[in-house]
């Protein structure tokens, strides 16, 4: 996986950005997620032109979150489908939807879509849980901290950040 | 079925990626987030031109994520804080650090940030969690359903995804 832009920078969060590259290819990345594959179901889905979905369909097989596999030979036939990478984007999806439901910008009755535990019938969110026990963390106890791979940039910010507190 | 773009659709998603507009309004929220206020900081800290960082600011301002504050007065001078929608977008920054930490882009030793409880000193990550016992669940028992909001496209888009299974 090749970051593009922001030569230089350290930073994990730009490298997503970049590989979803615009909304166009969130909603592709959503779509799929879901488990649609075939390119009429994505385009009928998103309501992307035909140019702009290949467009976006390529780039995303080029920052290495779609794959596209034949199908069916004999007309050869392509669907599109999540590589282990593009899955994981699924979590910063889920956050998307998650905020945005909480926003109601649209005045819904409820939200559009409901994440639940195939096991327990029960619904599921994304929450803050320590690493170790997986107990719940409240977010008010976040504390953001100097990693191993900081760079000087990512330590100026940390301390200008808390000389603002 | 008639798919609308993005004015008028019913997706939250869309919404939050609209609202954060591109890389240049993430990495200014991702700033707000860890606690910058300047604009001279945030200059510094993303590397925007003037132009790029004074036209994403107004934009997070009319989105709503961002509102400018009168901390001195003559000269009068103002600096950026996040509204509390903008405070909860930090969960979607959150889940793409942790999606870009993962692949590791940059080859580093290490994350760049660590996210630890204050409380305990312990890392803290992103998951899915039960809503009502906040217990962890599995990434593979989840599953995405018609919420109340629901619209046609959201109908036919899970309906089809479950066709493809």
């Amino acid at each position: 996986m090749k970051s593009k832009g922001f030569e230089g920078m350290i930073c994990s969060m730009a490298s997503v950005m970049g590989a979803l590259g615009d909304r166009w290819g969130a909603l592709i990345v959503r779509d799929l997620y879901l488990g649609l594959r075939r390119y009429d179901d994505l385009r009928e889905s998103t309501g992307a032109s035909n140019a702009t979905l290949s467009d976006r369909l390529k780039s995303l097989q080029q920052s290495g979150l779609v794959e596209r596999r034949l199908y069916q030979t004999r007309p050869d036939r392509y669907e599109y489908v999540l590589t282990p990478e593009g899955q994981e984007v699924g979590l910063v999806l889920l956050a998307m939807v998650q905020v945005g439901d909480k926003w109601n910008v649209d005045g819904l009755p409820g939200p559009p879509l409901r994440f639940v535990d195939a096991s327990t019938g029960r619904a599921v969110l994304l929450n803050l849980v320590d690493a170790q026990t997986g107990q719940p963390v409240d977010p008010s106890h976040l504390s953001i901290e100097a990693g191993p791979g900081a760079d000087d940039l990512t330590r100026w910010r940390l301390e200008r950040a808390r000389a603002m507190r």
